[in-house]
């Protein structure tokens, strides 16, 4: 039996959890792979940690277990990119620098196959990385880069080859959906909820990017790639996070039977495909409004298969690492390539404001009658039907109520709104969400 | 590039769907697999209705569309396992009848792949099937098999290598699903929701197959092997329906939170593999209580990736058929051999009543003081915890209450009535459900 051999560079809570699992279940790994399925080399700036944690070998590491300084991690990358015995790399060291930019290229180039979880990497760079391993017919396995451990790009590239996919959609954020969970079922700010999320070790010291939806979107930007085979840049798409919704929203949701989501979005109608990240009313008979706390959930429609949803873990170490031992095995037992999805030229990336959702308008206004009757006027002059109004809330002297509309355009409610600022009735910026049914 | 040649034996709602699929997305399959995708013979006793509603040519069905009798059928059999260009049989006939085991057995006899979805010959007949695929060296693709749409089998074999599957569980027949969730939703009697499944094309006029659990054990036996490595036989299998479900167990699942569930069942612990169906109350907070209507769902506990669920429709004519062509796509892009999972010789299958779950046990009783003592002093006495006894209800002469246990084996609970029924309080048999957390 043929030996496969693998190493990983960057041995912290992924990496080192791959080193793991490769040691504990080597062989069921070897049975299933058909092919000896060996660890042979690890690179990691400060191993120690890494040999506690996870029980590893010091011998694995490149210096026998000291601490690298940067000269001689590039001397022991360079050997393992030109050792003729390695078959695969891990890379585990994560960010999107130069550094790691040019080491994944490096990688592929040197003819080794690639295996990362490196969503911001492959969503903001990717498009040279996935050259690179095809010019040099090597693979690049990335099922860890899009919600840990749920299987979606295996699904996507083996199991729903027999039809097309018409829309991939989901909560990709476990951080975020953690929080509006909490502020849910506990009626929680979203300040007292994040910190929650910290102390749970759900959301980092600096949340930014899992809040704000940029992690969300460098998922949605992978799977459409993978999906419709469209290039789509962070800055072509539209994000929005999730830290401006309040209580106030939260029980609007619960009024229309839905739940608050950070929603990933992408649908093709026609040649046009639709993608963006955003909060969105999902209503209960969805199955997305059941998934809670930090779990992850994407969900595709199908031609012929019609709707399916992937429900697991979008994060972790041992999770995210068994996505990457699938990946390495799935290289090593097919030698699988890339599919090479020709980009059809006719296809055109359109952001959500485009897209026709029922929305909920939640307003605050002066406490004066004819309000109501003003802005659902207004409303009805752009062609938007109204689905129904909430009651008012009257605090102080201020009126608060909340509108749902049928499938409609952002912007035609956006010129909705410009008509009603001008009746000097508004107290700040109706809020805007789209319903998922 | 190489042609990869595909015939057709049984075309009707699923085989017909799988040659609607070939011609419908011809091109993008031929680009997924890296072979030209030809689909080049149909057998089909009576091929009019399927020319006419999957708008095939006439021409692909050997006879040229006309009617053919057992024997011509048997001799165009021959012609196509002879026919050294065609790489792969779709068996979509049906059935355990030896006509189709010996179909299914000669294709791989004579070297071809096969994709069948017939999960009652794999279950029942599966063995000699493989392994005549393995001394051919050639594939059985059945992904159709189990829970038609959803990609569960490709998730096993292809997804979750890089982990160990401690246990598989689901909702594996959307026919009963459909019934109880009518039941439950509405409150209607069983004999009614099934009349209004059978209307509305979800059950047979013979229902029997899929209510009393035999459906869903064919699947369970099947994710059994596949994951354990197990054969196990529909005579080992202890399989329970939802026939005898009563809106007063509705009452009692609704009472403590949870909704009742046709659930196929298996799981891992140290060298038993515990396995059955049988209906279930299904606590809220488990994902597969909001999987209502036809859908299905699996269920899978990972050793490092955790909790997993896949939801999607479990059958239909175009979903099962987009399995089957996923299954050819695979062949043809891999030539995927299956995975020969050796048999431990140590593991041990047991029935679900030697496995522990907490109970609910219900009650109908002579209405008089001191039963529920006497009933709840003879549980404890097999030591089996009591977490709650609902309030009683008093019909006429007669008092009726539940009781949930903490986790305890279905004898020990069988040992308490045998002591309860000396007591004579009892008007009628206790029924006994487990609960699902």
């Amino acid at each position: 039996m043929k030996t496969f051999n693998i190493a990983i560079i960057g041995c912290g809570t992924v990496g080192g959890g791959v080193a793991q699992i490769l040691n504990e279940i080597n062989l069921s790994l070897t049975e299933k792979a058909g092919r000896n399925i060996r660890l042979k080399k690890i690179i990691e700036l400060n191993p120690s940690v890494a040999i506690e944690r996870f029980g590893l070998d010091k011998d694995l590491f490149c210096g026998g277990g000291k601490n690298l300084t940067r000269e001689e991690t590039n001397k022991y990358i360079d050997e393992v990119l030109n050792d003729n015995d390695i078959d695969l790399v891990v890379e585990t060291v994560g960010g999107i620098s130069d550094f790691v930019y040019y080491l994944c290229v490096n990688i592929c180039r040197s003819g080794k196959n690639l295996v990362t979880a490196n969503k911001a990497l492959l969503a903001e760079r990717g498009k040279e990385i996935f050259e690179a391993a095809e010019s040099k017919n090597v693979s690049v396995g990335f099922e860890a880069a899009v919600c840990g451990a749920i299987p979606i790009i295996k699904t996507i590239k083996e199991s729903f080859t027999g039809d097309e996919i018409i829309s991939v959609s989901g909560i990709l954020n476990g951080t975020s959906n953690y929080i509006l969970s909490r502020m849910f079922d506990d009626s929680l700010t979203f300040e007292d909820a994040l910190k929650l999320a910290q102390e749970a070790g759900y959301a980092e010291a600096d949340p930014t990017l899992d809040i704000s939806g940029g992690d969300a979107a460098h998922k949605i930007i992978i799977l459409m790639k993978l999906v419709f085979g469209i290039d789509v840049t962070m800055e072509e798409i539209n994000y929005q996070g999730i830290q401006n919704i309040t209580s106030t929203d939260m029980e609007y949701a619960k009024e229309i039977g839905a739940r608050f989501k950070l929603i990933c979005f992408s649908k093709k109608e026609g040649d046009n495909v639709f993608g963006g990240v955003c909060p969105m009313m999902v209503k209960n008979e969805n199955l997305l409004s059941g998934v809670n706390g930090a779990t992850n959930a994407v969900r595709t429609i199908n031609r012929y298969s019609g709707k399916h949803v992937l429900i697991g873990a979008g994060a972790g170490s041992s999770e995210t690492a068994s996505s990457i031992v699938a990946d390495i095995i799935f290289i090593a037992r097919y030698n699988d390539l890339m599919i090479k999805t020709l980009p059809s030229k006719k296809i055109i990336f359109k952001g959500l404001n485009h897209f026709s959702f029922p929305y909920v308008i939640s307003f605050e206004t002066k406490d004066r009658p004819g309000i109501t009757g003003l802005v659902t006027t207004e409303i009805g002059k752009q062609d938007v039907n109204i689905y129904t109004v909430t009651h008012n809330r009257h605090v102080q002297d201020k009126a608060m109520f909340s509108i749902e509309t049928q499938p409609c355009t952002l912007s035609q409610i956006e010129n909705a709104i410009v008509e009603i600022k001008k009746r000097d009735v508004l107290l700040g910026d109706p809020k805007i969400y789209p319903i998922l049914y």
